[in-house]
């Protein structure tokens, strides 16, 4: 019986546990899936998320949709996973890494079946471990990258969280700044609180300070002015999908922020695995921006903060463009513009 | 017995009454302050803000005060209002419309002890009656000159509120937005939800509906995007002081709107009273920027938002400099760079 356990979730052989990341930083409540469709659920109403973490939950999912199966894999077997696919690819529209990670999956499916194998379901379940424990690895490596950008004293600031409740575990961007720490370099994060879902207040805030490391909380309209008060060395933040050409969805807010570094002339870094870079998407008017229910905006729980029936516009993320990039820091190094060439090479 | 009644406060002769605006949209609660100390207290706590409601507000207060005294006007009473203007005046720091409106009230008091009048307090109900009318009447000549900088079809950015209720009435950047609309232009509002009080949110998004004005409310973070969708035509904000060089504070994330609408090419005005300007202050860097509790950010309410002692940085302004703002537009017209000349020549 095979068990994984990182701080974003855990594989029990028969169910994935996530910590419901809606109830952080106050409650520490587990949600279990024990089918595909709880998966779904897990993955649409934001329980787990985070580009790399949806990612491997889906993975999960996908061998919880293949425990549902029982008749003939080569025929049924094949539709009933189709569907488990489409369902799972159906939960959040914009994060490329769910996407990317059902195609592995369904790889595994397919050369299993071809094989002659009769029953897929545990040679499924090594490969969603392995994505699990690959996208903990990237993001070490990432890190490490990512930490010769960090200068001892530097001011960091970050968006969203794209730490270790983002991925597996580890991080991106707060991966960046996990590995400049260990390396013994001394660093104030400036956390953006992130609204409307307040994933910097509520989960950046909380993994740092549960990680010793020194973080200001600040609301979003505050990014440009703490960089005009030149407490910002430099931008790290996470992404999405990352198009061809080095457009990256990330975040609502992101492509402010890299605007107002921009004209800071601070460097504005982008830490994502390649899983999350989408060669297929040309530029970023080719990726798909989510938009979420105005209830976001409009409430905080139960308590209503803005008037009834007010128009909203809700999009979950922004597209920044390469131009506004330094670089992007992979598990390969930090990539550097033209990203049409550097993302060509890193994928030879 | 004078009378005096606006949206934001209402003068009962012995008493000022204020809409609590901590409590809008949801409620529509009424405070009353009996006597200066209240009046301090609705100031410090945000019962009434926006600068030049707070003018009107400490003006209000100082009649109270002066209705608190009885005995020698000339020498205890001197003494007692000297007092009370102090208190007044520690409220908040940011916005000069407070400190102008209680040297305007002290005024009139010296000259009506100067003119051997032995009781002060009606010449200085008038005043402060005077005070409050003239606000109203300065908006609306101040949103008639701003309304010819609106089209027809515009999106109009705006960011916390500058509106009836950050005024007596009518508004400042609500105000031209007000007079546009009675002008038959037809506008699209945007307006930032303005965190960490949500005065965007509660109060602009409230007072345009109730207006029927179209308007769509977005988090802060969403401003750099509506640009870059070309969803904005114009940004027009209020103001809290503006230096002699044009550098004017306002609510905090203002700097940061600022910097993407040059980003994007479009124009960002002040609109302000020219008793928002401070000709004493030099630049921006002479201006106090008011920091505020903790609490602000991390609660919601009683609702906790972000981990137990986490530490934030609270600014409750910033300052745009006057190289990013295109006008300020006032009761006499829409001034234009270089502000230490035109601002100079507004004040002759």
């Amino acid at each position: 019986m095979a068990r994984f356990k990182s701080v974003t979730l855990e594989w029990k052989d028969d169910r994935v546990v996530f910590i419901d990341q809606k109830k952080l930083p106050v409650e520490e409540i587990y949600v279990e899936c024990t089918d595909h469709e709880d998966v779904y659920r897990a993955i649409r109403d934001m329980t787990v998320r985070g580009a790399p973490a949806i990612g491997a939950s889906a993975a999960f999912g996908y061998v919880l949709g293949a425990r549902e199966f029982s008749g003939d894999w080569k025929t049924a077997g094949v539709v009933h996973m189709r569907r488990v696919k489409e369902r799972l690819a159906s939960s959040r529209p914009t994060a490329v890494n769910l996407f990317w990670a059902l195609e592995r999956m369904e790889k595994a499916l397919i050369s299993c079946l071809d094989s002659a194998q009769e029953d897929p379901t545990n040679i499924l379940e090594l490969e969603a471990l392995k994505i699990a424990a690959e996208d903990v690895e990237t993001n070490k490596r990432l890190g490490m990258h990512g930490a010769d950008l960090v200068r001892d004293g530097d001011g960091i600031l970050t968006h969203c969280n794209a730490g270790a409740l983002a991925t597996v575990d580890y991080g991106t961007a707060l991966g960046v700044i996990r590995a400049a720490v260990e390396t013994g370099k001394r660093v104030r994060v400036y956390a953006d609180e992130t609204r409307p879902y307040l994933q910097g207040a509520r989960l950046t805030a909380w993994e740092l300070q549960q990680s010793g490391i020194d973080v200001t909380l600040i609301c979003d309209n505050m990014a440009g002015w703490v960089m005009k008060k030149g407490l910002i060395d430099l931008v790290v933040v996470g992404a999405d999908r990352i198009a061809a050409n080095g457009d990256a969805a990330n975040k609502i807010g992101t492509y402010s922020v890299a605007v107002l570094a921009q004209k800071h002339g601070i460097p504005f870094y982008i830490a994502a695995p390649l899983s999350t870079v989408d060669i297929s998407c040309k530029d970023g008017e080719a990726i798909p921006i989510e938009e979420r229910d105005n209830r976001e905006i409009t409430h905080f729980g139960e308590t209503q903060l803005a008037p009834s029936g007010v128009k909203c516009y809700n999009p979950a993320f922004d597209v920044t463009p390469w131009s506004l990039i330094t670089g992007i820091i992979t598990e390969k190094g930090v990539l550097r513009p033209p990203f049409d060439v550097s993302l060509g090479k890193a994928f030879i």
